[in-house]
Parts: C-alpha cells; structure tokens; sequence
C-alpha cells in the first residue's frame, strides 16, 4: 500500500507538532517538513529569559534539531526550503532550496500549513539599524546576545508595550541596562482591564523602567557606521544603544493567498473546526490561523503557543486520517512583570460589552496565603460576569503570588460556562503555607454575588 | 417585634461563622454565643507554624476576641460558659457558668451547634504526663510554646502520623528538636495514595524524621516529676523530652445526645443539606457534623476549617430566617511537609472502589514550570478515573512547587462532574516562570485518555 503523503510547511513550533501527531496516529504516513530558516522546533517564549541570562545557554532553547526530528520522530526535514506556491488542484507546492536557489515541486496527499507569524514592522526611517532587533527567531535571539556581548550597550529603547515588551523591559533591566519603554497608547498591554494595566505602570516605573506613554516613534537616527543612537517620537528624543522593537505579530500568509484560501476577519487563515482550510486536504495550524473564542463564539487572532500545539495535533491527527476536533480558546495568557504575576483568562469587559453581555465586574485584593504566615503577598482579582446568566467571561488576576495558577481554575470556570454562584460554592484548599480559608476566588465570588 | 433568639454553642470557628452570618442576614436577630474555654475565633490551623516559629507572636492567631465579637459583629459572647443540656420541648439550653458554678437555663427561638471536635485519646498510662501535648486549641498551642521555652527539650516524641503530625514533625525539626515519629501503619497519612504516602516518607527521611512504622504506643513512662521520658511500643522505646498526641479528631456529640439529635454512621450529627438536624430549631455546623460527599453523595466525616465556614454561613443564614443550602464537599485538603507540597482533592482509589466505581489511574511527574527555567521543580498528579463516566473521582498532587493551586483546579474538574477528555481541553496558561507549554494537569489529562 503506498504510504500517505503529508507535507508539512514551517518548522518553529506548530509544524513539529502537526508532523509528529500525523506519524504518531497512523504509520503509514511519510511527512515531510519544509522549513526556510535553518532551525527547527525552537522556545522562543523563553528567548526573554535567555537574554535576561536567567537561562544561562541559549542553546536550550532547541527543543529538536532537525537530525532528532528526523531520527526519534521520523519525520523528514528539510531546512533552507522555503514554500513559494501551493498549486491546489495538482497537489502540490512549489519549494525554493535557498542553499542552491533551486525550485522543486512536491506532490502531497494532505498538506499542513504551519507559517506562523511575522514581527510588526515600525516603517519608520532607520529600522534597519544594525542595532535594532525583533525577537521572534532563533537568529534574534542570538543576536541580541551577541551584540549585548561584544558591544556592551548601557542604553536600550523598546518600542511597543505589549507582552514581549514587559518580558525585555525585565531582560534588559536584568542585564543591568537603562531602558526606556515606548508605547502608543496611555497605558501598556492592550486587552487587560485598566487596573491591571496601571498597576503594571507602577511595576515597571518601582523597577526604573522609563515608560513613555502616548509615544509614537517617527526616525530611528543611525550613525555613519549603521547604529541607531537615537530614537526620536513626538514626545522626545531618547538616546539608545540599542532598540528592541515588540510591536506585535501578524499571520503569515503569503503562501496561502496562492492557493486562495479563506480567510478570516482577523486577516489569518480560517479553518473549522477540524483545523482544515477551505481549500481540498490543505490544513492549517498555529500563528497563521484564527481560533474560536469559546466564550463569544467568535473567531479570534490569537497567536500563543499553547493555542498552535493543540491545533497542531489536531491538523496533524485529521492529515493523517483521524477525526480531531478542536473546540477553541478561552484565552489564557501570562506575563511576568518583575516582582508580580499577571494573568488574563477568557474575554475583557469591553469585549464583553461589544459582545452584547450585561457586564458587572467585582475586583477585590486578598492575601494568596494566610495573611500572617510570613511571606504571605496579595493578589487582586478582577471578575468580568454577565448579569443576565451570571457566567463568569473573564478575569484578571495579579500580584505576588499564586495569580497565574488561580487564574487557570477560573479559566476552567470560563471554559465550562460556570456561573458565579457556582465558583462562590467552590470547595478549595486551605493550608497557611498555600491558601487562606477562603481563597481569593471564593471571596471575589462572594463579593460579586451581592451586585448580581 | 420581639427579636428572634439565636443562640449558638461553641466559639471556635463555625460558631464564630454561624453567628456573624445570623446577625449579616438578619437586624431582627439577637444572637448570644456559649463558649467553654476562655477564648474564641482561634486560627488553629495556625498553631504548627507559630509553634515553629514561622510566625512570630502566637498571639497573631486570635482571630477575634469575645469584645471584638462583641463590639463590631454585635454577638453577645458568654466565655467559660458551658452548655450540658438540651431541653427541646422547652427550647432551652442549661448552661453552667464555669465562674461560679451555676447553672441558668437560656431560651431560644433558634440554637446552633458548634462543638466541634476533640482530640483521639490514646488510653495508655502515663498519657497525663505535664510534657504530653494535643494541638487542638489555644491552650495547647501556647503550652507548648512555654514549655519549650522554658524547658528546652531536645527529643520529641510524636505519635500519630496524620496532619498535625506532619507539621508538628516539621515544626520541631524547625526548632532543632531531634523528631521521632510513631506511627500505627506502614505509612503516614491514611486517606492519600499508596505513592503520594511513600514520597512523604521519603521527605521526613531526608529531614531527619526518623519514622517508626507500624509501632503502636504502649505507655508514657513517667518520671517522679510527672513528666514522661520514655515512650514505649511493641517495636522499641524512644526517649522524649515532650510527647505530641496527633491521633485525629473525633466529634463533640455529648451535648447532642442530651437532645437525641440523630448521629450518622460517622459518628458526627447529621444535617439536612440546609444544616438543621432533626430536631426542631436545631441547627449543627462544623467538625461535630458529618457533610455530604459531592462525588460519592454520601455522608462522610471531614473535620476542615473550610466545610465548617461553609456549613456555619448555612446554618446562621438559616437560623435567622434565610434560605440556605450547602451541597457538600468534594474534600480538598493539602500540607507542607517540608520542601513538598501534598494536595488531595476527591475521592482515593480505594474509596471510589468502595463506592462501586471502575477505577482507572494515572500518575505521571512533569516540570511546573518551563523545564530548563533554572527554579523549576516537579510535581506529581495522580489522577482517579472511572471507567465509565470518563468521570474525575479525585487526584492526588505533590511536589516543589504549584501542587496544591493545581489541586484546585481539579477539585473543580470534580465538583463539576468534568470527564478526562474536558480536562486534556483545558486552555491552560503558558509562562516560562509559571508553567509549561503542556501544564502537568494536561500532560496527566492526555496520558489518561489512552487507558479509556
């Protein structure tokens, strides 16, 4: 019996996984990866901690090299390949060897997308500074570490005030560099509600991170010999050593335009539910792909990890002949921000509000320990709940301690459709050195109760 | 109006509740508390960690006094008041004042339960030795503290390898005590997985605990002084300098019985899910009630601080005319012992087998956190299935590190009949510092899918 053809296109994060669920679930599959770079299956969630050197080797981050992939997996793989053009109706895609410069066409039975992201460009004169980086590649990383290394910058500038923001904001700070954050809008990490952004404006300034609000960068001036030295906006001019720009992602999308395939509103490719495009036996999973939101019901952008691997076993599974399902996300993400844990769980109360919910939102802030054990620290949660049902849609949790692992059982509340006098009927552990009689959860439960 | 009479017996922690929650619910409320000792509201919990010394003051560990009581929560508080019969006929209660001596008949037109629970006896002799402590209220905790103040003992003698004798192993090993622990079983803390219970083994050893198995104390070998030096069992004698009794808890139900309240197979009186018991105006909350058992729908004994709030809130809800139900409780329970966390939540395998379920377990140990982040530590989940339903019936979580916030998450799983193939949905948080790309919960969830 001839063996099922998959072709599998990206190699970061979702096209490993895809490829090994597909020869996980059937052995009579031949899956090959393209990847254009020249590294595969790489923790680029964790670059920020190897630029902090809390992470002490960089080479950690290689979760496979290719020759594992190929030798525990059994997946072939090639690197250096870039895919320029899916024809459809033959089947087949259209491979540039970047070693050679060669084209190839590939002939697949089921073929898996897995193109992932791209960095935000600024598009302002002088990004192409040899000091300026993304960190979204393997090769970022590295960079970065190598230019901290040889050249000893003692002045950063970031641009952008989202999640990796705050995770080289940290990094950097670490490293014992002065950094200057410069963000668009008045407060940092849009999606958050309001407190919590405020309360990470406090964070950022107790740790000396200078954050300049309402900023837009317009020059980064080079010097002769290609360095930015200065990084000027409409709210001032800031000398820089070097510039980390953490403007956000965008679906990488290019090769699917070739084959027409749909997408979404959110400009990533639509799948259903079985993570299949629209186009015959194409697949789709990870950073280029949207998600249902399983609180509104809606598809979403949401370009996390956990949302590609869990995609990506059921692309992998489906091209391989099985019959996954991938019922969405709530949203569950997380960010350190020097001294406290921030974690966002399901939707915000101004989606809730676009959504059509009635919201009433409940915040309080308790100890996450015994108040009077020792290294007891607060934590603030804030409730986002419908009225009409009093499902609970979403909620921040931040502060010292235990906020990341008390928002994954809210999480669960969310995901479940869990109303809030089901949460307040939680029966949760008390221990001093763990949780107080009544967690955190249960009190901002019963708090809530009295508005609904 | 004349005011509704509630009077309530017992000032440790559900009377304290049951009160507060009758006087919230209500104006039109009077509300008189009984109290035997000379304190109330005493965190109890607490005392392993002031008896170590973790926190600083034991005094911290008063929650509220009988004025504070008094004053802010507008309870009338009758300490070295001891209740000794119930007339329901008459709706009195006879309460001799420990002062004096005399005994006055008090009327109510509601009467709360709240007595709580005593500490096993051992019945051997020399158990009355002026060295030989339980943990069970504030005299204990502070006789404990002054004698080893004054006495400096340097061998400990525990016996009774449950909660406190887990703690108080730790809290004297903290305060440089040389810590023997005797105990009836093979293993400590009957109730936990075979395997969890040989982890906490293995932590008392590396600890210095030196744990006597299978060993049942014969006699408190008293000195002329009254203190005891040696303690002996059928497998040998161990010198002590002081001697905890940590045998568990058994219900205060002398009171009741004046009343012929009706007692469970527990031994604990028995309430209908509103805490009335079956007498009249009656109404029981805390560790001299049994509690209904969300996944087996039984009644069980489960003397926590946590179902006592809950069941007291009920109660004093009630009491003053409300309409509160309490459904029960899954159990989740957690301890130190030293560097690990242990967490229950649900049902053992040999209780669901009991209650006629197919059980199917996995255990699996994975990272807390990101693996190669340099605090990360691992932690076990065992989790207990039936076969049928898909059905969680309870886990078992322990380790360095996030164990019992964890455990939360699947007491919820629990309580919300969630099967095995929900929770390997779970949209979990991803954090290098906090957790995995694959939380442990999933990462069990995904492992356990493939045995149904």
């Amino acid at each position: 019996m001839k063996k099922r053809r998959i072709l599998v296109v990206g190699g970061l994060a979702a096209g490993p996984s895809a490829a090994a669920k597909a020869v996980r679930t059937n052995p009579n599959v031949e899956v090959t990866l393209f990847e254009a770079g020249d590294t595969v299956s790489y923790g680029i969630c964790e670059a920020p901690y190897a630029v902090a050197g809390v992470i002490d080797n960089e080479q950690k981050l290689v979760v496979y090299t290719p020759e594992r992939l190929r030798e525990e997996r059994g997946i072939e793989v090639k690197t250096l390949h870039r895919a320029e053009q899916i024809l459809p109706t033959k089947h087949q895609i259209i491979v540039r060897d970047l070693r050679n410069h060669t084209l190839v066409e590939y002939t697949y039975d089921k073929l898996i997308l897995a193109t992932g992201a791209q960095p935000r460009q600024l598009r302002v004169d002088g990004e192409d500074g040899r000091n300026v980086f993304h960190l979204s590649s393997r090769d970022d990383t590295v960079n970065i570490l190598r230019y901290i290394s040889s050249e000893s910058p003692s002045k950063a500038v970031i641009i952008g005030g989202g999640y990796i923001g705050m995770e080289m904001a940290e990094a950097l700070r670490t490293r014992g560099l002065d950094v200057t954050l410069i963000h668009r809008h008045r407060l940092p990490m849009a999606g958050l509600e309001q407190e919590t952004r405020e309360r990470i404006v406090d964070e950022l300034q107790k740790n000396d991170v200078h954050f300049v609000t309402n900023a837009k960068a317009e020059l980064l001036q080079q010097r002769n010999d290609g360095k930015v030295q200065h990084v000027v906006t409409n709210r001032g001019t800031y000398e820089a050593d070097i510039v980390i720009l953490s403007l956000g992602v965008e679906p990488n999308v290019a090769l699917a335009r070739t084959a027409k395939i749909r997408l979404g509103r959110t400009g990533a490719m639509n799948t259903d539910d079985r993570q299949q495009t629209n186009i015959d036996s194409i697949y789709a999973a990870g950073d280029c792909c949207d998600v249902k939101n399983i609180v509104t019901g809606k598809p979403m952008y949401l370009p996390l990890a956990t949302v590609a691997s869990r995609a990506a076993w059921v692309a992998g599974e489906n091209a391989a002949g099985g019959r996954a399902v991938f019922k969405g996300a709530i949203r569950a993400i997380a960010v350190k921000v020097f001294g406290i844990e921030v974690a966002q769980v399901g939707i915000s109360s101004d989606e809730a509000k676009d959504a059509g919910f009635h919201v009433v939102t409940e915040s309080i802030t308790a100890h996450s320990k015994v108040g009077i054990m020792p290294d007891s620290k607060k934590i603030t949660i804030k409730l986002i709940i419908d009225q009409r049902s009093k499902r609970l849609l979403g909620a921040n949790v931040y502060g010292g301690d235990g906020a990341v692992l008390r928002a994954n059982t809210l999480g669960v509340a969310i995901q479940h459709k869990l109303t809030i006098d089901d949460i307040a009927r939680f029966d949760m552990i008390y221990a001093p050195p763990f949780a107080p009689l009544w967690d955190p959860i249960l009190i901002a439960a019963n708090q809530a109760k009295k508005k609904l």
